[in-house]
């Protein structure tokens, strides 16, 4: 780990004692979401210091030219950039005629940060000496509503503590913003409007190119301990940005407070010439309601998040603060209510990474998705994908594929692909079989089998064709070979038959033409319907089942494993343990050539299989793969800790279960990857609940019944989690004494726990 | 061919009649150079129609920001950018009130262009009616020096036709200029000071980032009917651009000329503060000599470039123009005569590819500067990589190597890499060991064995380290093998094994233990200060030995050839012949993963090491091998034909040799490619020279022995050419009917005619 400053707690991120080096660090960790907007952890009030602005809207991106070295044939135009927002969290503070500023005061102290992640807010005190010698107090408090997901409320509280003085609270919009990773020096944002109504502020602005019109709002409300005082708003603005001041004389101990409101409303939600009475709308609601009213709804609102999803921990404070920090986190990121969004790999923490849609989705965050919310939130992120199949059908006829063969993005934002590395772009084409798998993953879940008549199938189709076209017949092996691949292990490129791509893409072959057969006998009208639209043939389904038969595993007879891809045994098989400690991480400290030839696997790429195919391997041939390919992984991938720690659990290694248990639930708290500064690792952090639910509590669904075979860590007393399961909420207690199930639903549900069948009957505590 | 405007002729490039589509093409084709200098062919004239300015300044470039898709470790910061240079050639010219600009006139008739080769000197020549319906004459030339090769001189006649009229000639210096490929919108030029001084105009200044220091500088004299005109100069100027203004009545039918004389000196021939000064001198000295002087002095130093390297071909005009060009092209692009200067891919004719050298210089440049120069510009070549040693060996240990290996760059001005994609920059190590081939064959041709005890060893050895620390013992194979490389054909990348670059990293291993043993017996001294500079041990020696002895090589036993890499066979192994012709050239119509598991060759690999360790290998093996390899050869590569047209001409077929013959010959005057617009292919026009020397003429180096086995291709009745091998020149002159050589020098030569033992005596013809 590379810190450790952040106080273990069950319930919150805190954080005390003001360091100027970790306040781009906590500006991730503190950083605030509901789903449809986010914003760092920056301070309200003025900082000169060293920081990292970002505010973020969902959906709201920016298509950044492209750069390569040289340009290749099938490249995107442009890379989709995550992009920083304008600014409503602002709240200028004068003490007298000095504007407060913790990287300018004579003194900080009693600083603290609490994200209380029962409740969903985020709050900040602390106490500065000013340069006039004046001492304040400041109490901040600020929540991102998710049941008014378009408004945001912040309480800055300023008491004087050693004179009387005036304060000015300046609240502010300010549009002129930037990204930190700008390529070009571009500008993003268009300005088209800055109004002030009586006591609301908006900004109307577009991005370029992009053309999203959004309109950036505010309203405050002014009290001296606790009663509102009325007063007009003094304001001023320029072409992009626009303050109200509201200046008073404070006594010592008297506490001057505001109550600021703001958001975004956006033209996904509105029409683009009503955004300024949607703004007013929703400014009128919050402020009717008033910040505290508004506070108490959040806790409901998360109150209900955490009834379906908490996971408990008894005994190890900070991996109970871990597991809740990634659950907390994935819930800002996304909620399942907008169609058109998916998880982007950073959330709302930070910029890094193009685009909001990978793998991570469907390999990831579904499982998640699927057994802590309303099973149409996973499906929500199947139809995703459905969406985008034509655009998917595009992206492989830029590639050469024809006939409606589909190449789902590496990288996205509304379909089309825009990532630019060839060995990733046109290479790294295993997603594919993600999403179909993912289709797989949720019926087996579910057991809603609607969706494949209805819309899966054709994505499957699709995928299919893509797979049948991209293999070819190699005389030399007389098998169906797949070159030039990159499988989930990046540190190889350009390889050929990675098992584990060539493995998914028969799968994918055979589960579509399953399907097929189902949809025939059980859906004919869909099947017809689909027929018509595809136009698949017999031949062509016959010719699915030629390369999904003949499908060539590269295999090695002395070690009894498959290949990771032909020739992997021709590398200087030196294990990580006995790999000098100083050239890790090898992603920092070697080159890209050295990193390809070396044997070394940045996440799992074989095991990633053996995760996903797991009932195709006996527990043997599992161990035989983990003991060969794990000493070789340096888990330099956010997501490789986590199914490496399901499968040692599932090997009854819990220590090392353990130790990945820990890093991938602490990866950004303990900042393990020297990176946290940039933002968080959202989608990794669904590995962690897998880790739990799937790794020590050996959570499955086998022959459509849902499974456990629970183990708990030595270092835990006790843990616990939640599974909608088909509607039902079935908590697992897991303690070294045994486990308890509780089932909180109508319906008696028949289980698996160790084999054995086992029925849980609504509300009664079942002991297996 | 994508273009036949060239009028065929034996010693001229012409062109008639005026079309703008063609003016890129034409200031392509007609650039000139004299190796310290070179620009391509744009007008003296304002032009406003299309046109692609360019005026470059040989080892005068700029650091470009690198730009790629994610930063790797290794990769250079900079891709270094040839140079737009500041325009000296330009004159302005008024007829009355209008400037004169083909873009812009009522009609242009009689254009023509020449760039006549035996003579080295471009002109143009056209009748112009202008707007205001003067009809004027136009004659041009204009010329590099070789002989001062700061200078160069242009003489511009303009004729009235129907009336008189007033002209004005506004010669100018403008640095103002951009580069056409600018990544980032960079200004390149800073300038320091523009200067008037009596008739010479001087613009100071220097390339930013790598503050190269220029002085551009012109002066003019004016004409009427041939007398002089004795006149101020009337002058303006600007921060980066100087013009002078010379007016004068014109009567009909009379002859207004100015003879321009100007170039660039640079801080590498001078003091920084002594530019204007050299400037001055040069432009003293040219204005003295007179444009028709210095134009008799081109002819003389042309004959004399002729003279020891023509090559004549009766009854194929077209042939006979396509080898002049491209030994023109050469002659204007190096010289030799500066040992900081290499051979850029596009010369001084364009700006695409970066840096200036390539591994093309020493696997098909160097034969061509053996063979038609003094010996001393080979050894010049060999220098210019031991100067570059210590970078070599630097770049190499950013990549992890240790010891003193070396990795010379791919691409390079200053031996600094300088390209930035990782399938190219870390592994197309091959060049490495073209550059220890280098040495090999200047040894073989010239007999100058002190070039390798003085400078070639320690190039070898840090090129045998770099391949011994490069490949790993594969355990499964029992033998060395090279992962993750990059071969000559670059439509494979990072594959295993590639035969090419096993191949030649044996020899280079082998090569450098010989002659370690022989300048340990030969030359000890050199032997004990190498020792102590490079510090090789006993140890290391045996453990290249063990390498060489070890290393893996792909076969097919099937097939009975060598594999161009590990997995060859698992590709689709469709031929050429087969492929749609819609698809072709795939670069253009396939995406990057499409051609890389494709089976299809850029250029010569497996073959590549065919041709140059041809003596390891038997014809048949070398007829297997081309017949199993050409049908997958796309000839993409500008380098490709040439060593196709050789192997073709050794295995007999003449007529797939003439073909390939003409393709490498022609391809920029025909525009194969259809990009001759950016620029010609420079480096591939030696191995031009290489298919007629030794494919044709069948020229070898045997035990010591010059060897020819002369053929001729049907279309010819007749071809001959001159070779310097150790300093006496050999002509030789092939027709249908038999082969004569003459020797120009004083000592009588043995050669080897297919195989039979020749005396060749100097000054009498030798028919064999």
């Amino acid at each position: 780990m590379n810190q450790d400053y952040i106080i273990p707690n069950e319930w919150s991120i805190l954080e005390e004692g003001f360091d100027a080096k970790m306040v781009k660090s906590s500006e991730s960790l503190f950083s605030i979401g509901n789903g449809a907007m986010g914003q760092r952890a920056n301070f309200e009030e003025k900082y000169t210091g060293e920081t990292f602005q970002g505010s973020y809207i969902a959906g709201v991106y920016y298509p950044d030219k492209t750069r390569v070295g040289w340009w290749k044939n099938g490249y995107p135009e442009y890379f989709a950039k995550v992009l920083n927002a304008p600014n409503w969290i602002g709240i200028n503070v004068k003490i007298n005629e000095e504007e407060l500023d913790l990287h300018a005061c004579k003194s900080v102290s009693n600083f603290k940060r609490e994200l209380n992640m029962k409740e969903g807010w985020l709050a900040r005190s602390f106490e500065a000496v000013l340069q006039n010698d004046i001492k304040i107090k400041v109490d901040t408090k600020r929540f991102l509503s998710l049941e008014l997901d378009e408004v945001g409320a912040i309480e800055y509280n300023v008491t004087p503590v050693n004179e009387d003085c005036k304060i000015t609270f300046s609240p502010y919009l300010d549009a002129g913003i930037t990204n930190e990773d700008t390529n070009w020096d571009d500008q993003f944002w268009d300005v088209l409007e800055v109004t002030q109504n009586n006591q609301q502020s908006y900004i109307e602005a577009k991005t370029m190119k992009t053309n999203f019109h959004t309109c950036t709002f505010m309203e405050s409300r002014l009290f001296i301990n606790d009663n509102e005082v009325i007063t007009g708003c003094n304001n001023n603005k320029t072409s992009n940005y626009t303050a109200c001041h509201y200046q008073q004389e404070i006594k010592k101990n008297e506490t001057y407070t505001i109550h600021k409101f703001g958001g975004y409303v956006v033209d996904r939600n509105h029409k683009k010439d009503e955004l300024v009475a949607a703004a007013k709308d929703i400014l009128d609601k919050a402020v009717s309601f008033g910040f505290e009213a508004m506070l108490e709804t959040q806790k409901n609102s998360w109150a209900e998040i955490w009834n379906m999803s908490d996971i408990t921990i008894d005994g190890d404070v900070k991996a109970q603060q871990g597991i809740r920090f990634n659950i907390f986190q994935l819930n800002q990121t996304y909620l399942g209510t907008d169609i058109s969004l998916n998880i982007g790999p950073k959330g709302f923490t930070g910029e890094k990474y193009g685009g909001s849609t990978y793998w991570d989705t469907e390999a990831y965050c579904i499982p998640f998705y699927m057994a802590t919310k309303d099973q149409s939130v996973a499906r929500t992120l199947l139809e995703y994908r459905y969406n985008h199949l034509e655009k998917a059908i595009e992206n492989a006829a830029k590639l050469g594929f024809k006939n409606g063969a589909a190449l789902y993005p590496m990288v996205t934002m509304n379909g089309e692909e825009c990532h630019n590395e060839w060995e990733i772009t046109f290479e790294e084409i295993h997603r594919n079989g993600a999403i179909a798998f993912a289709i797989f993953n949720y019926y087996r879940f579910t057991d809603d089998y609607s969706y494949i008549p209805e819309k899966g199938l054709e994505v499957l189709i699709g995928i299919a064709r893509f797979w049948h076209q991209r293999v070819n017949f190699s005389t030399d092996k007389n098998k169906y070979v797949m070159l030039g691949v990159t499988g989930p292990n990046e540190y190889e490129n350009n390889i050929n038959n990675n098992w584990y791509t060539n493995y998914i893409a028969k799968w994918c072959l055979e589960y579509t033409l399953k399907n097929i057969e189902i949809v025939k006998v059980d859906h004919i009208s869909d099947y017809i319907r689909i027929k018509e639209k595809t136009n698949f043939t017999d031949e062509e389904l016959a010719s699915f089942k030629d390369v999904a038969d003949n499908m060539y595993f590269p295999y090695s007879e002395k070690h009894d494993v498959y290949l990771q891809q032909d020739g992997f045994l021709d590398k200087e098989l030196i294990t990580v343990a006995d790999l000098d400690k100083s050239q890790r991480p090898i992603n920092q400290k070697w080159s890209w050539d050295r990193i390809l030839r070396s044997p070394y696997i940045k996440q799992a790429d074989v095991l990633q299989g053996f995760y996903m195919f797991e009932n195709d391997f006996s527990t043997e041939e599992l161990e035989r793969h983990f003991d060969f390919y794990e000493p070789f992984t340096v888990h330099e991938s956010s997501l490789s800790p986590c199914v490496h720690s399901i499968q040692a659990a599932k090997l009854n290694r819990m220590d090392q279960a353990y130790e990945f248990y820990l890093r991938t639930s602490r990866l950004d708290l303990d900042d393990y990857n020297h990176e946290v500064e940039e933002g968080l690792h959202i989608t990794s952090m669904a590995g962690t609940w897998m880790s739990i639910v799937e790794g020590f509590g050996g959570m499955r669904v086998l022959d459509n019944t849902l499974s456990f075979s629970p183990k708990i860590p030595n270092q835990w007393d006790s843990y616990s989690f939640k599974v909608n399961f088909r509607n039902q909420v079935i908590t697992v207690k897991v303690s070294k004494k045994g486990t308890h199930f509780e089932l909180d639903g109508k319906n008696e549900v028949k289980i698996l726990v160790n084999g054995e069948i086992t029925t849980i009957s609504p509300n009664n505590l079942q002991t297996a």
